[in-house]
């Protein structure tokens, strides 16, 4: 049949080539690693972006390869974002908080051609470079510095590579099936598992995420993301930002809760997004500043979940409205966000903080369901629990470096959590598949046990995991590490289950321990847990 | 290299899958044409489309066959398009306003296969129906009826067919660049033209036009679409409405002043779009009723320039936000919406009305740029204007059964306007190309010499055309319509002038006539006006 629209792959590039056209004056604010501030405008990333993907391909950088980063938000690193992609190459963003050894696997299990790195983070340079076998450049981002290249050697400047670059250099087209970047998921056990996405699968992302029932970013706002570029992409919000022409803040090393505040307060931020510890620390230093953070209007909470309290604070004390998201790196990572519908208008304030502790529900673009154990496909209706998994367009199929996919039979991705969805979409994060405790034929989130274990006075820190029992297959134990110079008891607290949950869910037993083992992310190894304290039902004969 | 994302067609059956799974209880309200209302939501129409496209695909309609439709917006017509569309058929939306002749040429010219029609547009179809070639099927969008069956022999019906169909249908997957829908331009000279869009580039409308700075739509927003789904696809809005899980409000006949009204006032209506002409309608009715549309939050105003006088009217009287947009079928048809920028917060009321009267910036997907006659690229200053050229995602590149593109050698769109860009791609519609009027190497826009004459006290209506004068190659030539009883004199039109713009843009001459010359679908017909009027200027030698 004659008669055809125009076509044109959906690049990451021209994200830049629009905000460069129609928001040139729009500007973007950046901390750098020493504490200074740099302001610069769409125009000039735009133009940054071009030369310095202009500079990599001189430096002989080809398409497809990886190029590395170690770095905060900031907008060297922004540019590196939009060069690397926009010309073909493949944006790998490192998380600087693993171990060497695991930084080391990953550069070389990606194959990096160059590795990008701001100043906190020379130090880890010299100890994983002699292990590293595919990295030709290193790039110091920022100027020109004798202690850095003292530290490593035949280091490139950024400053310097950058002016070597064409400022009227021309983004190359070529399929939106091309990979553009590439993140490696922290498991707590295994090595990491690269995903690399396409330009195509971030751009969906992209124009979607903004949405007014997701991110509902607009050229109106002033946009913080504390959650790092390196850790899931930052949630899409420099895309996004740019396909807005959105003023981006990025904090830099500035992640405590006074950075943050006057980073609000300075550039008159209405929107901000990160970790629930971001915003415990965020909010105690508004407190303390006697900040209302009068210009921020909406957050995004993700990552974890995040308690009422918080949500209930950030309502009454600062007239913030809290969002809840889940998401996964394999998800670019986008799964869910609570946004309400028009038949939730009415709901009390009580009911609002309620629906708001969910994860929220998948814009289009993202499919769930619930599966139990057999595979066989479970109810939308708020209580049955089954593991969680997804569909959709910007959701992994086969991990970078693998022959075959991690999908279903049928094609969908397990995420490895333990949810429950009801008839409108919500769904409520219940467990990891692997954590939760199987007593009796029932499941008991691990997930709820913890929250109200961390409730009891003089608990700092509690994990509770399923171990095996003689009658019921498994039942909870709670390994908890008491406050400095508290002294609780396993009485006071088991007696915080009690009212708040079926008799049947409370654990038995709590141990106390000297620490919880943590993995390099800041998850805790519950493997390690299981290992350790596998037989202590058993030895009991309880 | 290895390592994927999942990949998906973006398909417009999706959209519906998704309303149907997570909004499945949002309503749906529908005007019918005899003035009764249906109540559906989501889960239903999801339904009734699976049920309507197996039962076309028993009727022999096979993937590919156009199926036209002469319909308001109302349930059937939503069930169709999704049906359709999401079958692999392609939905071709008539204007029922087209005279026959032009309706027998378009019907012939897609090779329609089968034509659905509301009761309000029966008496069109005895009339058609021995011209057209290709229709094996007509069929009646409502119950068995005598009446119709006598008007229409072997006329088939909407709700018996539907029942033939199979509520567990699915639907079928195919190419992304499959053909979806067909819409014909409605030039003021020669044959209409058919736009044929596919899912990708409806897919990547929906997507975008949906967002903040376009809009705006959520779950929580009740739209009503003025904008007939037969022009230029009701502007996106049913698919945006399905991929958001917002419930629509289709108004059937009812598109006068006080069954606006009414609609608006009983189904809470937060968001409505329409041409100019529907909301001076619907502005005389709410003052009459004494509604104050109190939960219209915003309206859109497309398909033709808005006075300042409605913005403000909805602003203070109604508190109602004003977008001014601009579209083409050509383009699926959004160019460009009114949304503001940050820098714009601090604009004065009277700036930010003088804003608004434009016709906004182009989103991403879009891009804009003027050339002279030479083809020579124009700057985005504000003030220079040019030929109105366009690129993007969902624009038209080859017009349905045409040999050869329609573009620019560089593969731009000539949009017939002439505009101007701001540096921050706001742009403003000075002229149709063909319309503007060239004095002595100057362009003059006939719109805004139009609008002046048209605000003079006793003018109904008025035309400004160029015409050829011996010493300035062409001057404007006013052709006005008294209103009833009114005795307006040239003089007074011309004195409306003074002040408003430059001496040498202020026409010599006004001729007073009988009426102004209008195609089917409302557009003023210059060409005739053009003709008869030809030598105003030479014959008197002026």
């Amino acid at each position: 049949m004659l008669g055809s629209m125009m076509k044109r792959d959906l690049l990451i590039s021209d994200l830049l080539v629009h905000a460069g056209k129609y928001h040139s004056d729009t500007e973007n604010i950046s901390k750098e690693t020493d504490g200074t501030i740099t302001t610069t405008n769409w125009g000039q990333v735009a133009e940054g972006s071009r030369r310095l993907a202009s500079a990599l391909g001189k430096l002989g950088c080809a398409f497809g390869d990886r190029i590395a980063t170690l770095a905060w938000n900031n907008v060297r690193h922004l540019n590196i974002w939009f060069a690397v992609s926009g010309s073909g190459l493949v944006c790998h963003t490192l998380n600087p908080r693993l171990f060497p050894e695991q930084l080391i696997f990953i550069i070389n299990d990606a194959v990096d051609k160059a590795l990008f790195f701001d100043k906190t983070f020379m130090p880890l340079v010299p100890g994983i470079r002699d292990h590293l076998k595919s990295v030709d450049h290193y790039i110091f981002m920022g100027s020109r510095d004798d202690e850095v290249l003292a530290a490593v050697p035949d280091t490139l400047f950024y400053d310097e590579l950058i002016e070597t670059g064409d400022a009227g250099y021309d983004w190359p087209q070529f399929s939106e099936d091309t990979p553009s970047s590439l993140c490696y998921t922290s498991g707590t056990t295994g090595n990491p598992k690269g995903v690399l996405y396409c330009h195509r699968s971030t751009m969906l992302h992209t124009l979607i995420v903004a949405q007014k029932d997701t991110l509902a970013i607009s050229a109106r706002d002033v946009v913080l993301p504390v959650v790092p570029m390196f850790h899931a992409n930052a949630w899409g919000v420099p895309y996004i930002a740019a396909m807005c022409g959105t003023t981006l803040v990025m904090p830099g090393p500035g992640l405590d809760g006074d950075s943050l505040v006057d980073m609000i307060d300075t550039y008159k931020v209405t929107f901000a997004l990160g970790v629930p510890t971001i915003w415990q620390m965020l909010l105690a230093s508004a407190r303390k500043k006697g900040s209302k953070l009068e210009t921020l209007e909406r957050n995004v909470i993700g990552g974890a979940a995040a308690p009422s309290s918080m949500i209930i604070e950030f309502r009454d004390e600062y007239n913030c409205e809290t969002l809840h998201g889940w998401g996964m790196t394999e998800m670019s990572p986008l799964g869910t966000l609570n946004q309400t519908k028009a038949k939730h208008a009415d709901l009390t304030t009580e009911e609002m903080v309620n629906l708001c502790l969910g994860q929220g529900r998948p814009p289009f673009g993202v499919d769930l369901r619930l599966v139990d154990e057999e595979g066989n496909v479970l109810p939308h209706d708020g209580e049955t629990q089954g593991a969680l998994q997804v569909k959709g367009h910007w959701i992994v199929e086969t991990y970078y470096g693998k022959d075959a996919d991690n999908l279903t039979e049928d094609g969908w991705f397990d995420t490895g959590d333990v949810a429950t969805v009801d008839a409108d979409g919500f769904m409520i994060i219940r467990d990891r598949t692997k954590d939760i405790i199987k007593s009796g034929g029932e499941w008991i989130s691990s997930v709820e046990l913890e929250g109200t274990a961390m409730g009891t006075a003089g608990i700092a820190m509690a994990a509770v995991i399923g171990v095996r029992h003689p009658k019921w297959d498994e039942r909870p134990l709670v390994i908890a590490v008491r406050a400095e110079s508290a002294n609780v008891s396993e009485a006071d607290v088991l007696a915080q289950y009690e009212g708040t949950i079926a008799k049947w869910q409370i654990p038995e037993k709590v141990i106390f321990a000297d620490a919880i083992p943590i993995s390099g992310t800041g998850k805790m190894l519950k493997v390690e847990l299981r290992e350790t304290y596998a037989d202590a039902y058993m030895m009991e004969g309880a």
